[in-house]
């Protein structure tokens, strides 16, 4: 049997993550059966279970990546530009699909104190990116100065849970920018 | 076999409704049983779906009447204020389990078809209820007048969504008492 490399291991998993994204994103949680896995990654349930315990390990790994390129942007180009995209994209089959998989992940929060405590870290990232990013802009000269910057992010994270409830529900997304510019006028200087 | 008037069947419905709004807010939709309906009802499986075809009828009905107690309050004091009885009830195990009941009703419009045809009549009734009350209050003069009533409206219920989503995920309720002072004063003239 030949030696595989670390790199080559992590390129693997990188590859089933991938796979497994659009697949859950296509046919949310429940629906991403593990034949459907096994379709979308071109591996057996063998190989893909021996990078990920369960089907469940394998749907948090994604929903932390997912977490951690929201970061990323976050600390780009802000919480807003994030609403932004989402509502662009919001047409499209694969984003109604990955809405569920957020909803799911809400779900398990509220269901599931271990996998609440696990998750946990992963929010409190996201609003830690948000809130730097808004102390810079507020350095900018670019945010009002009235309101603590923790209670900015609080309303901007308020949003954008209104916003993947919204789509989530399968609500229009089509009048939403002018209410997005509102929720970004709120946090500026007047 | 005596005679049973329609406000006396009525009046069995109301209760039999009651009951189950309890048992709902209590268990949440999977939790409450048919046995722990006939315990918080105290009336038989066959009493019960005598009124209502069957749990999913009965959860629709308790669902359908809270949107409709929620239209009434929009229209008295507006959602804001929906949004601040909702916070300052956050911390009872009811609210927990009415909370997930809101979610189930957003799982069921994005799964069910039919759920969410029928549904879309409620959430238009909020709709329009808040939107009445903004019409009111910018002829009151205390709305901005540079954002069409519409657009605040939206703007106010994806606040309402994210509110939801946010306890619902059990996130702390303490600190968006200021963010909802945001969200108030985003719709207010300046």
């Amino acid at each position: 049997m030949p030696r595989v490399s670390q790199d080559q291991l992590d390129a693997r998993r990188q590859e089933i993550l991938a796979a497994a994204r659009a697949c859950f994103a296509r046919h949310g949680y429940e629906g991403a059966t593990v034949r459907r896995l096994e379709e979308a990654t071109r591996l057996s349930r063998g190989a893909i279970f021996h990078h990920f315990r369960d089907k469940d390990s394998l749907f948090l790994a994604v929903a932390e990546d997912d977490a951690a390129a929201m970061v990323e942007t976050v600390a780009r180009n802000g919480l807003v530009q994030v609403m932004r995209d989402l509502l662009a994209r919001a047409v499209s089959p694969d984003t109604t699909g990955w809405l569920g998989s957020q909803l799911e992940v809400s779900r398990r929060l509220r269901t599931d104190p271990a996998f609440a405590k696990r998750w946990a870290e992963r929010s409190a990232a996201i609003a830690e990116a948000t809130q730097e990013r808004l102390v810079r802009q507020r350095e900018a000269g670019v945010l009002r100065e009235d309101v603590p910057i923790d209670v900015l992010t609080s309303f901007l994270e308020l949003a954008y849970d209104g916003l993947v409830l919204h789509l989530a529900m399968g609500r229009p997304a089509g009048d939403l920018g002018p209410v997005l510019d509102l929720v970004e006028e709120a946090v500026r200087r007047r």
